[in-house]
């Protein structure tokens, strides 16, 4: 056969060259960079040392982060040694923040963080059916109740993410079976319900988002993982190397599409054997073909601020049951069940955890991933779902053989998408502050 | 549940910052880039208006990058008006090279590409069995020989890259089941049988490999696929945003182990009913269960350079069935069989093209992918594989609904690993010219 001539790889984007002006630029990133990823408060002889700049470049940029409210003075951690405690530099607790708003299988969900990261805002609302303007206008009530509750605080909220269970492409949900949508422009629809909020608003895949949260929640300890996010379908997120890997279009993780029988049960997608068929809540109560939950009666709201907890570090703390306690959740009806010994439901439960061993087992041998975290409804299942998944893994993933995979509940939980999301929208200033910082000037003059 | 705190991201390497010495480097790799991606020769003056650098400076850059024969003066494509001919900086057809070595089905293989990616050497020898040792020094006797050709032409081969069957891991083939390899030191038999050669040498993933030279190949025309590369095993490389997806440990594309009927037949690998087990060479060719090729008589060497083929524009081209034609590789006794009507032959085609498109199916609901190239062996049955894959796809891709996936011969053929391997070593100068350009320095001294 003909070998075609090779062509040398072109690189796509030859980068900027480096001049003054956008030198400036850089080192204030790089100077925050180093502030935010200190984890506590830093000197500006230590920021000086750690970058290599002038200390008057430091004390330069330093001016700039504090006026922008993206940084305050603190007391560096004591030496132990007699003086008076040195000043640093951290992250502010006023400022920017970000919004995070969550459509799931039992309800939406709103969340707050700031700069730090820490949770500032949680509000749960049981579902408001199914209709997309419905849902988006409740959410839209939720986003303002937010900005409200944390405006109080010295908050402002200045951008939002919105998680939700299906492929995304420009804000245009393609296919969430769950909520029986099909091209519905979720962007739109909630842009137009919260005009009078003038917030940017994001639209990404739930999964995709949870799996940021619990990579935020890990402080970066877990490098590569895939998030498996239960519910009324299944998604996952994948986590590379640190990073969200969002495939070609942002449509990847669909694990609850991915065959198991390939002569299985009809899916509503059209295909047959798929994942969803066997794992999903609605498969496990026994109602699977429609891929519709059974009522559960007795869904309560609750909501809540994390100033009213009490908390004294700042951070966010929710009892057992707290904020996203449901009185009766499908997840609860399982575990009921189960522990009363219903044989169809355990059995349920062992032919989900192995379908869903089979699925994760060719989506470990294609990822090169070795760590599997079992979140949203997955997360309170995990004690039925592990044993029979864990034994497919090891039997089908190649690389078990000489490196063990692990599969463990998340640690966030069903609250995880939802802090993702309002991660994520932080996550712009924290990337780019001058954009921030221009937006403010821009303000005040 | 417990909500637990969530905390800031920590970006793992601060960058460094930019001062007046590194300006120097990025400044020089930022005037490469742009030399590579013309593709055609470019004058001084259009590199200082794409850069935005200063003319001395353009020129401070050209006479370093001169001096280590990173780029040649070449004639600006003519514009039409008289006057004479401008001059422009192109890449040098001398100086580096890269080196690609192939362990596969039906033999080894070598190529040297210079740095424009053309290729300069290919040579193929058969199989000389599976014992590592021997496999090994073969390979090394095939460096030498393609490292003296391509001096007559002024080249010098810098680094060179192995392309194996199997995951890998810092030059340890951990498991390669067509050569019934486990835990194969090739790395450090290869550096032993080629220390006279004093030349650094990589082990990467065969699949992988050939997705970088299909991606090279295709001038970056492809930003995502997978490619399957067909064999005695199957593997897959992946390319996602113009990036190779190695996994977290380099194992990733382990297609041919992906379950496709999870009661179905046992595979070498512990596991059952494996894509290997219906879709590999031998299972077509009815020999399933060992994984193990039945002789085929007829295997014949042929080598050659470039050079000998009489090339005017520097590319090599290869006549069909020239350098890499052998009499009777198992893809041809396949095709034979399969053109005679053989009912077992066409039967077992017909399985292997489903089977692959099952598998295939759950690998781009995962990775959200839509294009598949077949390649290796495969790109010589695709006529038989596709139809039957497409079907499966098309049924069991969730965004196939409304994205339609593409399958296709890959155009490399069974030369794409190694042309990916020789590639992958030229990138690295690519990539880095300083580091070239400081070793060119302290050798002249």
């Amino acid at each position: 056969m003909m070998t075609p001539p090779v062509r040398p790889s072109q690189p796509r984007q030859p980068q900027e060259p480096v001049r003054q002006e956008n030198l400036r630029t850089l080192n204030l990133e790089l100077v925050f960079r180093h502030i935010l990823s200190a984890g506590r408060p830093i000197s500006r002889t230590e920021l000086a040392a750690l970058t290599g700049l002038t200390r008057p470049t430091i004390t330069r940029i330093a001016e700039e982060l504090l006026a922008g409210q993206l940084i305050t003075e603190g007391a560096v951690t004591h030496s132990g040694r007699a003086g008076r405690p040195r000043v640093g530099l951290t992250l502010s607790e006023k400022g920017p923040a970000g919004l995070g708003l969550d459509i799931r299988a039992d309800g939406l969900a709103a969340c707050v963080v700031d700069l730090t990261g820490t949770v500032r805002h949680l509000a749960f609302a049981p579902s408001a059916g199914r209709d997309a303007p419905d849902v988006l206008s409740n959410l839209a009530a939720m986003a303002g109740a937010a900005i409200d509750a944390v405006a109080a605080d010295d908050l402002a909220v200045v951008t939002a993410t919105l998680a939700v269970p299906g492929p995304v492409s420009a804000g245009v949900v393609r296919s969430a079976s769950a909520l029986g949508w099909r091209n519905v422009d979720a962007g739109a629809l909630l842009r137009t319900a919260t005009r009078h909020l003038d917030l940017p608003i994001a639209v990404e895949n739930e999964a995709n988002l949870a799996a940021l949260g619990e990579l935020y929640a890990s402080d970066n300890s877990l490098d590569s993982f895939v998030y498996v996010s239960g519910g009324l379908g299944i998604g996952a997120g994948i986590v590379l190397g640190g990073q969200l890997m969002r495939g070609a279009r942002g449509w990847s993780g669909e694990l609850g599409h991915v065959t198991v029988y390939p002569d299985g049960k009809p899916c509503p997608c059209g295909s047959r054997g798929c994942l969803q068929t066997y794992a999903s809540l609605a498969a496990i109560l026994g109602d699977a073909p429609t891929g519709t939950l059974p009522a559960i009666p007795g869904a309560d709201a609750t909501t809540g601020t994390a100033s009213e907890t009490g908390a004294t570090t700042g951070t966010a703390a929710f009892g057992a049951g707290g904020v996203t306690g449901v009185a009766a959740t499908p997840e609860a009806v399982i575990t009921g069940r189960a522990e009363a010994g219903g044989a169809e439901t355990l059995a349920a439960l062992d032919t989900a955890g192995t379908a869903l061993g089979i699925a994760l087992s060719g989506m470990l041998n294609i990822l090169d991933i070795d760590t599997v975290l079992l979140g949203g409804s997955f997360s309170l299942l995990a004690s039925w779902l592990t044993m029979n998944a864990r034994a497919e893994l090891d039997q089908r993933v190649l690389t078990a053989a000489w490196a063990p995979v692990t599969i463990r509940p998340a640690l966030l939980g069903p609250d995880a998408a939802v802090i993702g999301a309002a991660l994520t929208s932080i996550d712009q200033i924290r990337q780019h502050p001058t954009g921030w910082l221009t937006r403010q000037t821009a303000v005040s003059l």
